[in-house]
């Protein structure tokens, strides 16, 4: 185990080295994450389609417990139970627009981790680095369970617990827990626990910090421990049932999944579930007496339990849904945990909005109206009316508007569209609009994968670290 | 799955313009055994130990089904459902004796299958090749179900059904099913059915042949066909049990095996089994309802059900034990067939050699005295008579010696000490001789072992190929 746990300082020491700026230190909240004895017990595999470019490296790492699809390497790192997908990467070949000028890649975009430590985190989409088009880095970065870093590249940088960077590049920033920044590059920023933040430079800017009593009920961090709060309370309650899928090589075929659906084998499926037509199930997530409509997605770390999906619905990366009726085209975003009761359900009207990190925690029924923003934290129906406006009415929006702890500024309509357009992008992007012939997305493209299981040196001075391991086609 | 076709036929191709002068034609004998589908659908696995030098290098071929442990590297071929073991190959550093004239081995020797077809076929030991000591070469080479290639590397040669190549180096021959042959090289030579063969130049030749209605019984051939007769309807009838142990990544552990033995998790094991100390339970080993006392191996392929070894018992590769009682240092060799009943045991006395390839098949009670070579078919304690001899007779042999269907001439105490020699080798190599200190064998150093698995693209023209996979420390 002796090189195991100097890879885990040296990591630490160069994600330290970054932030002293910041007079952050990483330590005390990823060392209780890392078990060790699980690093060198648990597997970690790799899919492989003929639909997605191949090419896989790992060095000097141990990736316990984690997945990777499409191209990837990884080097002097710690990913455990980390979820790599590189299933949106560009390819060579293609021409892109940035920052109004046009470029061509001359090779397959890779996601390249090196000298990093991510715990169950979701690695996913493409670079949005304008400087570095074909490489979506992580470098000298440490983040939290639950975290996602989308389609940003990270450099020295920290993540918590359940926070989010969504197209944007980070350099030497700590992004505290339950966060969420879609704001296109930070330098040296520390972006506090719980804070919601989209800007688009110029255009618009959103943004709305928890409460800290409300953050503290529902993800609480205390340095030197784990995570813990009703997020995790949730999680570790249904902890087992993923036990099983991680067992066993073939799992018997979950009977009458429509031939256009893709639902992955390292999912949790238990009754009574219906999927339609186009809907993905990502590993990791977890469906149980519930109703997929249509075009609808589950994406990875998402549980939708007792819940109806009505069609073309995204349930993003790390989105709970519980009780909750969902009309058609509603959009439910990142790490969202929107959670009825039988007796109390939620349900959203149809093109509705739920910004990413949303909490929405009821015990009377709640309907939200359709083509409605929402966000923030939302028990009852007094709370709703601080946490969501009209997309109409903020289409109107051409200055500023405040409510409750929520500040826009900037172009409504230009926020609206913005997100409508994303949208429809993942909603084409995961195979949602297939007919047959056309617009095939991950759905369709994800159904004939094969997953290959690596494991690392059982005992002695390398316990724990992976093999070299070199994949091409 | 067009380009695994091609794959296929350019291999026999190749094997075929190596059998030409034999004018022997290969595509009869393995193509029925090759099923497209399962080589698309099965999954290979390669073990990492941390005891055993790393490299394996997979390309442009398919290993459906298959093992691998120990360096190796597989290019351009179909390996289904076969066991390469390379955990006896020399390593760099190594000085060894060839032909009386030392070298040092500068690198590690690896086992390199390139433009082959092997079909269950266990690959072991090292390269007894002298004039390549580095490389145990597999090229341009076919063979057929449960053959064994052991320290013998193959140039355009072909094995049939339940044929062994034990320390022989084989250049564009034939090797009939059930042969046997262990005579250190051979050109262009055609092995009939059935042949037992055992040469040292100059030293002693050992050889006896099945008669061919025997042979017919236990194996049968039919060109276009499978392999029948009992050997096959015996394993055909518990091929199921061993679904369940690929089925499952980690297996629940199996009680009370000591500290010092080795369970492959991809043995089967069935009630009422015990094991001793220092046993080595090979993977692909089928133990049922029987007793391995100290010492004792079952190795890949056997089958041991309703026995008892009472220990420093060698059960070769492929080796059947039913109904069966080994005294301590029997050895039972390569693919041998020993079948009491329960109300008629078989009993090998103490020390007693059962030749590669012997099948004893009774009906009534047999026992088989202390410290005698056994060979041929035997089903009465009349054929014993005509198919044994004690070793101490057999040491007192200097020119000739005939009984029934076996020739032997020159040295009996030379083969006698030749096959003692191996024996305590393999025990050795084994680990049956461990102490907690010293003499660690294969039954210790396999303990920690972790298995990754590999699979192949599932669609497209590169369906049932494996990707590109090189993997180093």
């Amino acid at each position: 185990m002796k090189k195991l746990e100097k890879l885990l300082d040296r990591i630490l020491r160069r994600v330290n080295i970054n932030l002293k700026v910041q007079k952050f230190e990483v330590d005390p909240f990823l060392r209780p994450s890392v078990p060790f004895r699980k690093l060198s017990q648990f597997y970690a595999f790799y899919g492989v389609t003929g639909q997605h470019p191949l090419h896989f490296h790992f060095s000097h790492s141990n990736l316990a417990g984690s997945y990777f699809l499409g191209k990837c390497r990884v080097d002097g790192s710690i990913l455990y139970k980390s979820d790599i997908r590189g299933d949106e990467l560009r390819s060579k070949g293609e021409s892109l627009n940035l920052r109004g000028i046009r470029m061509t890649l001359d090779q397959d975009e890779i996601i390249s981790i090196s000298d990093s430590l991510l715990v169950k985190t979701l690695v996913h989409s493409r670079s949005h680095d304008p400087e570095n088009p074909e490489v979506f880095n992580i470098k000298n970065s440490a983040s939290c369970p639950f975290a996602n870093i989308h389609g940003s590249p990270l450099e020295g940088s920290f993540l918590g617990a359940f926070a989010t960077a969504d197209l944007t590049t980070l350099h030497g920033c700590v992004v505290g827990p339950f966060a969420y920044v879609q704001v296109g590059e930070l330098w040296h920023e520390k972006v506090e626990p719980g804070q919601i933040w989209i800007n688009q430079t110029e255009v618009f800017d959103f943004r709305y910090r928890f409460p800290e009593d409300v953050l503290k009920k529902y993800i609480r961090i205390e340095p030197g421990g784990l995570p813990g709060g009703r997020f995790m309370e949730f999680l570790n309650s249904r902890k087992a049932d993923f036990r099983r899928v991680f067992d066993v090589v073939h799992l018997e075929p979950v009977p009458s999944v429509p031939r256009t659906t893709s639902l992955s084998r390292y999912a949790v499926v238990k009754p009574k579930t219906r999927f339609g037509a186009n809907v993905l199930i990502a590993q990791r997530a977890y469906i149980e007496n519930s109703i997929l409509g249509k075009g609808s997605n589950a994406q990875e770390n998402c549980f939708i339990i007792n819940s109806h999906l009505k069609g073309n619905n995204v349930t993003a990366h790390g989105a709970k849904l519980i009780n909750t009726h969902l009309q058609e085209n509603v959009f439910v975003g990142f790490n969202s945990f929107l959670h009825g009761l039988a007796e109390a359900p939620l349900v959203v009207g149809r093109g509705s909005i739920i910004m990413p990190h949303t909490i929405i925690d009821i015990r009377e029924p709640l309907s939200i109206p359709e083509d409605h923003l929402v966000w923030g934290i939302i028990t009852s129906p007094y709370d709703l009316r601080l946490h969501s406006i009209s997309l109409e009415a903020l289409a109107a929006v051409t200055r500023m508007k405040t409510i409750g702890r929520m500040e826009f500024c900037g172009s409504g309509e230009k926020f609206v569209a913005a997100f409508k357009q994303r949208i429809n992008h993942i909603l084409e992007a995961n195979g949602a609009y297939y007919d047959g012939r056309k617009n095939k997305g991950h759905a369709q493209k994800g159904q004939n994968i094969a997953y290959n299981i690596i494991q690392p040196y059982r005992m002695g001075a390398q316990k724990g670290i992976y093999p070299t391991i070199d994949i091409q086609p």
